[in-house]
């Protein structure tokens, strides 16, 4: 089972009408009409209403509201609505609420706040869903299921302490291997029982938060364990929806690199893969475009649900700017050009009350139609439909893949030493950044993924080697293609222990390097370093991470200039069968990150069309009956100028563009060229 | 009931002459004498020296202490001492001690300790006022009561629980109403029964402290109800000691600006306010007539007592500053100047252990009369005997009003959205600054105050909309006021539902604009605006809150500068009968918002006499014989010259002052003026 | 007893086979050999390894590892094993486990994570180490008892409230008794009955951690009773250890400054002291000097045990420098300058997993000797062995001393008031530093120490005065000596109260002034003070703290240059008998700390030999045959170049140093000379 069946892209959103009066349903689809919106999300917050008592169900209301959207013609995502449990249940069984790091048991409150582990909160919510399911499933509208909502967090509890117990017992088989995976001799802490094993908190392994803790070992297993706890809730659901309703796809709203959860580890449960889309500022187009290619390699490139964005602000932030005009757009077609075949929006309209009520939404309070928001909601919405089914099913030829790895994720940053400053994400951004400033197309992919179709794999902070990646990426190198990793890569297995052995571990053969020392420093220290040669050489920054590396058969790159280690080498490449292994030893700064990416892209020829023009974005689909579609982003505040590197036809105007001619871009403007070549 | 009869204003403060041996007292007594002191604040603390256990009731050492301080001709202030209960009450019952935020119960320590629900509590703190009153009410020495002290914080128990599920079936009657009223229908929150309702805390709604909540409205009347609990608490004291002292005037000490209890919800129920002044710094002296104009504010501009400040310097900063030589004096005046019918500091002597040993004392460890602080003391207390009477019972007469409203306070600072960086404070303080620095006399009233007197009302950040507040600001500007109100003012209702309409809600027809967006920002980012037109416009900033404004029938005063709202409406003033209500849309700086102050107070010829002298504060009383008091306050370390804008006798000197001569201040120098004129 | 008997200094470290396949122990050993390992530490965390279970003792591995050591000819430092207890105690008696200060019962996890109070963990601990004793005791390899591992932490459970309350019984011996000397007449706090008595916590007396807390007297007693309670745990374990064992030294390794821990109540307990050094970072030479003269001073100047150093990084820091060639080395001689007797390191071989796989090791995960480190290692090893036992026994001939006070650590840092920024720690190494700067030997003694040897005493923030310490103070002066204070001196008696007196209190005679008032500010603001007159005089900045002082008698060595105290004094020196008493009332910065440290230095002509000469350390011990070492130390990355002061042989490298010669030391160089003059 694939992606729900439509005819366009889907366009419209989360609507609650639960919310309103029955008479405001009816100004409602009167500007969605407006809009062009075809598509509601419906019932993601209803199991109150739905479920009033445990032995009541009352699907009067949610009957109203699906058959109203149903008569005005409308798709309909519907939502088994357990994102938040009612009030009711909290009560009646208070282990449904979780407990919390600092070991508090939780009374009701808030959403996403169930115990995954609970056998109550398990079978209630999959029997909600079954019913749900069994209810709605006979009406065509019902194009996708929506199950719980943006699933996170974690829970402590007793509960889950024996989920976790039989989930390592399933995992080890023995206490001698759990002893030996979490190297339990150290500060003695062998266990002898198996009821001796309790979740990693701030009562137990951890100090300084969740990321500061005694045994990395047992906290990486329990976030693994969680992760996979709450899939089992989604599992759940899944399948009481099935009873029912066979081919209707089935998915959940995923939130980007959201780190408590290891999306690589849900993705095969999923028909079709969604997410929400708050990027933190104005300045996050590239990390944007990160987080739609990891989302569309969930699925093996398949295209994906944006199942959220703002049309306007978000609420929960410090500080709620406003996506500024054209934004909006612009970002929707971006979404659309990473492989989006939806766009929808958090809210269709804005609630009275509580902790949302200042989130933007398509209709505001006052219900007007001739507001700025709602004017660029509906143009988006003519532009839509004019531009039809042409993406829909449409695949990224991508030949340089970046791998994404929650384990490395996780066990970088919870590892005491070398430095708490090296984050996961913000290397990954880099590494991203520079491949996005060049206009490669890219894969954002699992180090399990298929690797055959690559000639360049990027493999930034590979911190935790699991599997046969090594053979794979190896594999690369040596049919003739690029591997690029980096300092913190190769250190540990997958139980987070280190490998006995020169760093960086199994990589050594393909980078050709040992690693002899690690030095840590403050962002205040800057080690300058030197890449490349003659007068070709450029001398960038390198921060935070500097590692002492040793040439064994690879070739210097690039040399730090300063400290006890100068003339060392910062950055290798080492030639591998028919292709090579690059080492980058030091925290670069992203002059020195996009130098040494781009000198691997040019090998292998697959710099973009305008590697040169600061913040255009392109990026290509290709659509199943082989038209291929090459969008054009401005993320600039104002117009820019290129020649077209291929001819067509722009499907949001109907002009042609011939290739080699000029084309002019406005602020923040978007092309989609149905490439005639 | 009004204030204490005293014959001038009473001086002196809180005295613990049960920390000390008696052959203490007599040196205390003798250093009194020499500073004027008349008035001593007794048995603040004595709940353990009075009820040893709970069935022994021993005053033997407060009748000696009472017994000596009349002896000794003062008047005394005679507290209840239930601000904090006896270690062997904890012990006995757990429930008196409270619940913190996090869930977790406390036991014996600190003060201001007790749940404000126990019944315990309340039944043993009503019973030793009581008996405390039933004492000593007979001794005319006593001039008032002193409830408790300093009521704050907040409780989280079971007890807390049950009395909030009381006041919310007295507040709404029905579950019905109160879902509606919260807007449960939200992430699934319908309760079904009046037991599922918690208090909103860490461990229930709440997340990253009491600020950030999943439902604004749980924990606004968690709020009110928490500052009702404790009102309930002096009530019990204050009937109880009504039994048998039914003439003596009853208060407690409240703290200015302290956001947890809503002192206009408790005004009616003291018979005359007080309360303690530590402001944070020496810069403080705009926040600290504004808190004075607060307090008179609470009882209608009645004259209220200064119970506590310092003569020195605090302990529980973490930096604690001297009150530089003057400072002292000066401030003192201020609060006479504001309303104040006392003078008292905390402390008389310096207790010898714990964590207030380091707060300044009138008397040090050492016992010594001369030291600089003594002296000073001293000197008051000569100036406030010349003074004598004179300003007993004078009123204020203010034109201006400020409001100043708790619910605004709470609901603006627990919002998700737009903006966390606005504080309620800050912005109230920056338009109370432009008053004051145009020497206006004003009072700060709650938004239930009659607003049939005055020429100009300021409101704010007028959030929260609640009775008939709309109406009586209309009626002001109906009859030739003006109404000047600010961004996210007129957004919710009295439940935090937004309102369905235009922002700023029903204040739309008075300000005459509709608020069609708004941008936050982080406080770098600035945007110009220009105020005014012609020669006379200038240029000022504006930070952190940008409405969009779409003018319906108000005019222009200034307009945005940058982004790409330039050239919209950042303030407007609309014609409204036969006055006008104005419309500060940006987070103005303070120059921008002195400027529009300015315009406002011009309309109505309200500048004060130096309204260009930075730091010359003036504020004028009127004695109920009519006598006019001007008091004219140097702040500056500096002399300051002016011209006496009117004759009479500087009340501190007996010198004369001659209208229209030159009047010169010497640094933090002090006059004031019986006027004759 | 004293230290270990040894022939030359013991170089080795934390080794843990246990972690470790056999046939690794070989390479170990081949590679101690290669670096002149000859001393381990064993069995640091063995509990879970020689106790399985509750009835189960199993030494085999432990044998064997012992055995092998003492095959290979190693030393041996034998550790309890007690540092952490094994997870099937935490389960079976959750009350091994401790209470934090937030109120919560820990579960198993984490390290030193033991109850001092349980009754079960005092058996237990003590069993273990009576039966590692009793098995090991005749192994003439053994050559010290090693217990517990960094005492530290606290715990607040029941138990240790009840173990509390004891403690209190046996100090004060009446409730009236613990009432007055906690002040708890204060806010109502006097106790009834020993068990209304509640260890200070979040829950109970403290807000915003444990510094801030409403009865200083409690908290300063429970910080007391805490660092006893512990201290019992290894009495527990010494005597066990005695029963089989009468004549090997016992040592436990102590953190240097390590504020939970007054490390003078536990001196006595110890044969030998023995500390873990870990400095925050490269720029520490005076800090570590600082706390090996601290940890010399604990056993009367007896040389100690350098147990543990990184080789190379830690782990635990955020950011995790590597130490720069030469550090290593020039830091071990450092310790051994200022009185170790061995060189130790943590760790042997480092660990493949959990939170110290990246600390630093002598042999890293690939089991390499041609590393730097090792290189390194290795060379000092052959140092040391070229050393032999020249150092052994050797004291320091120290003529000044510098007294540090955990009671003055704690009541200053627990105070409410004047400064929570003036920090113990700061002060005190301002003070060193300018001592170590002039090049002086020195002790760092208690203040119940031996005054009489010395002519000098330096006395930074001695807030809390206890036993006869003035008298001692004032015999140093009596004599001829100097005696230096400083601001916050002489406040406060052994149980927190003020003294009752002018301030600095009992220090006024031998000071000669009196503190009127004392005025806090934050780092920003800045008072000039002039230090000296004439053309001599200099001007400095001080900053935090300013006592205003009255000189009864002193004479004013430096003046104020600011605020309304300018020209008041800031230092002053008080002739008394045959010396004096200085007086510093200022937060000097550290060049006018130095230039009264000088001064006071040079009436006494103490000043090292080479004072001016930065960063040049020079360090003198004396062997118990009369041999003078005379060390010096060049912290600098460049060489230096000095005028040798008495001739000699460089016990490093042979070479014979002629006095008056020039002596060059190369960057991070170090000369031990046996002195012949």
């Amino acid at each position: 089972m694939s992606l729900p069946v439509t005819g366009k892209v889907p366009f419209g959103g989360d609507y609650n009408p639960e919310q309103w009066p029955e008479d405001v349903w009816k100004q409602d689809y009167r500007l969605f009409d407006a809009a062009r919106i075809d598509t509601v999300t419906l019932g993601v917050f209803t199991w109150a209403l739905t479920q009033p008592a445990e032995d009541i169900y009352d699907f009067g209301l949610l009957d109203r509201i699906v058959e109203r959207a149903t008569a005005e013609g409308r798709s309909i995502c519907l939502a088994t609505g357990t994102g938040a449990h009612p009030a009711w249940l909290a009560t009646a069984y208070p282990q449904v609420c979780r407990v919390d790091f600092e070991g508090r048991r939780h009374r009701f409150g808030q959403r996403h706040n169930s115990c995954p582990s609970s056998p109550v909160f398990r079978r209630l919510s999959a029997e909600l869903a079954r019913r749900v399911a069994r209810r709605y499933a006979g009406n065509p509208a019902v194009v996708a299921w929506h199950v719980g909502n943006e699933y996170g967090g974690s829970c402590y509890c007793e509960l889950c302490a024996a989920g976790f117990r039989d989930w390592l017992r399933a995992r080890y088989g023995s206490l001698a291997e759990l002893n030996a995976a979490w190297y339990t001799t150290f500060w003695s802490h062998t266990f002898t029982d198996w009821a001796q094993i309790e979740p990693p908190s701030a009562l137990t392994e951890h100090w300084r938060g969740p990321d500061h803790t005694a045994f990395q070992g047992i906290t990486l297993d329990y976030l693994r364990f969680m992760s996979d706890a709450m899939l089992a809730n989604f599992r759940d659901e899944k399948a009481a929806i099935r009873e029912s309703s066979p081919d209707v796809p089935v998915t959940t709203n995923f939130m980007g690199m959201y780190r408590p959860i290891d999306y690589h580890r849900w993705a095969a449960d999923l028909d079709f893969a969604s997410w929400d889309n708050y990027p933190p500022d104005d300045e996050s187009a590239a990390r944007m475009a990160l987080t739609h290619d990891l989302m569309r390699g969930l699925k093996d490139g398949q295209p994906f649900w944006l199942m959220e964005q703002t049309p306007s602000v978000t609420a929960c932030r410090d500080v709620n700017p406003l996506k500024r005009p054209g934004l909006m757009r612009l970002w929707s077609w971006q979404a659309v050009a990473h492989g989006a075949d939806a766009v929808l929006f958090f809210q269709m309209r804005a609630g009275r009350g509580a902790s949302e009520k200042y989130h933007g939404a398509v209709i505001g309070h006052a219900g007007r139609a001739d507001t700025r928001v709602f004017r660029e909601v509906a143009e988006l919405g003519a532009e839509l439909e004019r531009l039809g089914g042409a993406s829909l099913g449409a695949r990224t030829p991508a030949r340089v893949a970046l791998l994404f790895d929650w384990d490395s994720w996780w066990a970088l940053e919870i590892s005491d030493g070398p430095s708490r400053l090296v984050r996961y994400q913000e290397v990954v951004l880099a590494y991203h950044r520079a491949l996005w400033d060049a206009g490669v197309d890219l894969d954002v992919v699992a180090v399990s993924a298929d690797l055959s179709r690559y000639d360049v794999v990027v493999a930034p902070v590979l911190h935790l080697l699991k599997g046969d990646v090594v053979a794979r990426l190896e594999a690369v190198a040596a049919r003739g293609g690029s591997v690029l990793t980096t300092y913190l890569s190769g250190r540990v297995d997958e139980q987070d222990n280190a490998f006995l052995m020169d760093v960086p571990g199994p990589l050594g053969p393909l980078t050709g390097v040992r690693v002899d020392e690690w030095d840590a420093r403050g962002p205040e220290v800057v080690n300058p370093v030197r890449l490349g040669t003659g007068d070709d050489a450029v001398e960038v920054e390198s921060r935070l991470l500097f590692e002492l590396v040793v040439p064994e058969g690879a070739e210097v790159v690039g040399t730090y200039l300063a400290d006890f280690y100068a003339g060392t080498p910062a950055v290798t490449r080492n030639a591998f069968g028919d292709g090579d292994g690059w080492y980058v030893a030091a925290g670069l700064d992203q002059t020195g990150v996009s130098w040494v990416v781009r000198q691997v892209l040019a090998r292998h020829d697959l710099l973009g069309p305008y590697p040169d023009v600061a913040d255009l974005e392109s990026a290509v689909r290709v659509a199943p009956d082989g038209t291929r579609l090459l969008f054009l982003l401005n993320h600039r505040a104002e117009p820019v100028e290129v020649t077209a590197v291929s001819g067509g036809v722009d499907l949001l105007t109907g002009d042609r563009v011939t290739a080699g001619a000029a084309l002019r871009l406005p602020e923040r403007g978007v092309v989609v060229l149905r490439e005639e070549r």
